[in-house]
Order: structure tokens, then sequence, then C-alpha cells
């Protein structure tokens, strides 16, 4: 009885890593001590910080990788891999370090792994961070016909003194939405369930409803550069504005979003024509990726990085609320 | 149409949430600024580091989850998941701060999602590290019947200068093991083919076999301390003795292993009367799970922490032999 009976090939396993080296050495700068291959990756923490906090953060695509794996196209899915990770941690205010990937597979195929090591080698890059290491597993017998598994994990350092400080948030400040690029990683279950039972369109626009389904997530590393001007930051993910906003409001305060000012966006138009408005709240970003709370007087700065009025905090029991019609969707 | 038809449960996974969080904070130090729950995990780094270097790993159980999940004994799964990835850690010399876990089901169950992160919790706490933060996520359509996958990532610290210098290694240097706990977390696809195909003994001694197959993977911190005594350690991990000792062996050193002291315990018994030893030397740790590299002078005080004589560092251009009978194993 031999191991690769069983369905592992431990030497396939070994030619990956060999073949994902220069790959994730093109993220590499003189702070990586160690990188894939060994038993640990090492990163030398910057020098001068003075009360460094380390920031972390976990995430996978959710079943957007299904969608993908279902017309071949991977190429991006790691992309969105790493944005929904560096998303979550620019609302620390973190300067991203590096990056770690699972993935999981029933039978390794390295053309696959590739395509996909080269999405996130492309997103680490984007968002200036190194692919310092990672898991592949061979998981014979876990996964349906066609399917796999990617979570991300990444780190950064920020300054305790620079941390988001959401007791500072006061009623009247403002709500600032940044545009989407799309479903970004989030409600893709139910996108897939809609795509089986609902005929769906094979455009939206001048786009394949595919195609636009699969754009990939955007990155918010721009804002970095405005923290001073920034109370806090929610990333939305999956539960949509109604369950992320309300995570970086203090008790007593809640937020009042006026529907007249989320984007228009045909993958929105579509799925509001199949899903009620207040369900798709709490599922899809709506068009709006990621929110910052600004004092008034800080307003125009952040417009001028791309933001856009979304509404205001209030005192309210009520964590939000969105008010008007939806004519903007 | 709703979000809950396409099979996503986010009450659920809301209340999920809740429930991990007095279980996360059992493991909290005031080091600890944002736990589980928000959308990053903050971690103040200690203190009067001079040349702080970050340490990150990631591991998965494997297939262990599927044998685990199939007999209703999960609540030591997560155990390994931490045992897996603090022992990779350990062969940097970091000591561990933070640990985040990825936990992908198609159904959110959040009573074997509990059991899970009781056993995660166990083993954050044996390796003093914290559980910074996760993300579970609900993927109908992708696994099998009764499966979901697990993965883990640690982040450690160690000073620059007692990173492990495997250039120091010479030949004459002894290699010392120490002993495992069983398989760990590593060759369970074949172990699993062998279940189904070979009409396996019910117990091994006094023990059952699925009981001898399940024993948690051993934590090896208290190496930690003997730091300065040890060139370089080795986790024998999925490839067993003949792939991962060869990762800390400078070019042109190879090692050389006497089979007669590998020990003897009854789960590779069994493994070597069904899969010939070569194969078992590339698959299973065969009852070594840790081997540190040291210099002759040094070799007793790692005796005294547990440790026994395997075999010796060698000028050879083959990374590893074994040589003598395997009476011993």
């Amino acid at each position: 009885m031999l191991y690769q009976q069983s369905g592992v090939d431990l030497r396939g396993a070994q030619e990956f890593v060999e073949a994902l080296r220069p790959l994730a050495e093109q993220t590499y700068s003189p702070q990586v001590l160690q990188g894939v291959g060994g038993f640990f990756g090492a990163y030398a923490l910057p020098a001068g910080l003075k009360e460094p906090v380390l920031i972390a953060c976990s995430d996978g695509v959710g079943s957007k990788l299904l969608l993908a794996s279902q017309v071949q196209k991977l190429g991006q899915i790691g992309l969105d891999l790493v944005a929904m990770n560096v998303n979550d941690l620019l609302c620390s205010f973190a300067k991203p370090l590096f990056f770690l990937d699972y993935y999981a597979t029933p039978k390794l195929n390295q053309k696959q792994a590739l395509e996909i090591l080269e999405g996130i080698v492309q997103g680490c890059k984007l968002a200036g961070c190194a692919l310092l290491g990672g898991e592949s597993a061979q998981m014979k017998g876990f996964y349906t016909k066609g399917a796999f598994d990617l979570a991300g994990f990444c780190v950064g350092v920020v300054e305790k003194c620079d941390l988001p400080q959401i007791e500072q948030i006061k009623a009247g400040d403002i709500l600032v939405g940044f545009k989407s690029s799309g479903l970004h990683s989030n409600g893709f279950s139910l996108v897939r369930h809609l795509l089986k039972t609902q005929n769906p369109p094979s455009h939206l626009g001048n786009q394949s409803l595919l195609e636009t389904l699969l754009t990939p997530t955007r990155l918010y590393g721009h804002l970095l550069h405005l923290r001073s001007k920034i109370r806090a930051l929610a990333h939305i993910t999956g539960g949509g504005l109604v369950y992320n906003l309300p995570r970086i409001l203090p008790p007593s305060l809640g937020a009042v979003i006026e529907l007249k000012h989320l984007p228009r966006m045909p993958v929105f138009e579509w799925l509001k024509s199949l899903v009620p408005l207040e369900e798709c709240l709490q599922v899809f970003n709506m068009g709006v990726g990621m929110i910052a709370v600004v004092a008034p007087s800080d307003f125009n700065a952040l417009r001028a990085a791309g933001g856009f009025y979304l509404g205001e905090v209030v005192l309210s029991s009520e964590k939000i609320q969105f008010i008007g019609g939806d004519h903007g969707i």
C-alpha cells in the first residue's frame, strides 16, 4: 500500500512549492528573512516604531470561488482573497506587512494552483505586502466535484496611537462611501441560487453577467494616507451595510443612510429586481465597499479621494436606518 | 428570494460569534487590544525587543478531520490544529503570540463549531497564545456529506539574533528525537484508505484503534527554553522524516538515522505491517515528532528534556540515510 494510492501526491506538492517560490519572491523586500517553503516565514519588523500593534485578519472568498471555478476563471480569485483580508486590515489603519494563504483541494492541480497563486501575488503587490507562506492541503473525499477552498491571513502593523478611536465618533459625523467594484466576494451563495433558478440575462450592459459578477474586489489602500482625517472605517463585507456599519458605532449612536446616494450599478439593479431591498442591504455591499466616518470639517478631504456623502451619525437606539426613496440605486 | 433560502444562516453566524467570544477571552492577556468579532484583531507587541522578527505559519489538520468527524470526536481536533501550527513556529524559536482559525462548513452547526472552538482554546492556552480572530464560512455545495474544513494561522516573535543558525550545523552534530504522541495530524489519507480496505483490528493494545489514531498532536513548547543549546529544529509533519529533516540541513550535509532508535509504538507497528517501511518513513513521523540538531556537547541537556539519540549529521550528498535493522520500531 503506497501513499499515492490514497490520492495524495507528495512529489507533486514538492514541485508546486518549487514553482511558487519565484512567484512569491516577486513580493519580497529586505524585511523578508525567510519566505515560502520552510517550516515558517520570517519578517523583520520595520525599525523605529514606538508602540507597535500587530493587526491580524482572516477571510476567504466564500462561494465566489465555486462560480469562478465553474466558468474556469480563477486568475483573479487570488486577488479577491488578498483584497478581502487587506480591506479588513485597513479598518485598523495598519500597514499590511505579509500574507499567507491556505489552499485545500481534493487533488493537487498544478496549473490551477499556480493560476490562483498568480492572482494572490498580484494582490500582494497591489497591497504592498509579502506572500510569506501558506499551506496546500490535498484532501480527497472532502469536496464535491470541481470544488476546493481558499483562505487568507494577513498581518499588518500600526502605532498604538494611530488605531481608530471609535469613542470619538459623534452625532453629526458624516458617513462617507467609497464605491465598490461590484459584489466583491460576498453574497455569492444567493447569487448562485439566483443563477440557477431565475433565468438570468447573459449580459448586464456591455459586460457579460458572469464577468460582472466575478469583477475582482477593489482594494482601498489609498485611504491609509488619510487616516488622520478618518475616525473609523467599516469594510462592507458579508452582512452588507446592515451588519457591518454598526460594528464601528459606539453605543447610543446609529447611522442614517440616504438610499438615493447609493451608486447606481447594473449588478445591483439586477439583484434588486429579484431580491427585496431590505434583504439586499443585509447581503450585498450595494455599491459601497468601504465607509469612513469623519468629522464634517474633514468631508472635503475624503471627497477629493473619491468619497461621497452617504448619510450621518445620529443619536439613536436603532443602529442603522435607511431613508428616502431608492431611485438612486 | 431571501439569503436564508440559499443556505446561508446570517443570524446563526452572528450568534456563533457571540458564543465564541467568552471562550476566546479565556486566552487573552493585556496585550490583546481587540479580540474576536471586529474587522481585525489587535495585539500589542511586547515591549523591550531589540530586533523583533515576526514569524508566521499556516497549517490545517488534513483528513484527520474527516475521520474525527465520522466518529463524532471533534473535541480534540482544535488542539491538533493549534499544535500543528505552533510546532512549525517553534522551529524558528519564536514565542507564539496569537492564533487565528478558518472554519468552513456547508451549513453552520453551532454545537459542532463550539466543540471545535473549545479544542482550539485549549490548544491556545497550552501554547500560551491568544485566539485573536478567525473566519467562519458557510459554503453550501462545496463539501461532501459530513465534511468541513479547518485551517489555522499562528504568529510569534523572536529576536533576530535568536533565530536558528542552520549554517552552524556541522558533520558530527547529533540528531536528537522527541517522541510523538502518535500520528499527530499527518498521513490520514493513507490511514483512512487502510481502514476501508484492510480489515483493521478494533484495538491496538489497550486502546481502541480509533482512539489511538485520533490521539491529539503533542506540543513541544518546552524546547523553547533550550534554544541556546539547539542549532535547529525540524517538525516531522507531512512527508515524514524523509522530507522534513533535510529542510534544515545545509548543502553538503546529510542525516544518518539509526532505525533501531525509533520508538516502538503500536500504531506504527500496525502501519508497518501494511505499508513498506520506506513508504512509512515518507508519510508518518514513525514516533518522532520533532528533531533537534545539537553539538555533541549539548546532547545531555536535550536528553534531560526527554530527547533521545537518533543519529548524526554527516558529510554527504545524500540528504537522508537510514541504517541498521528496524527491530527498534
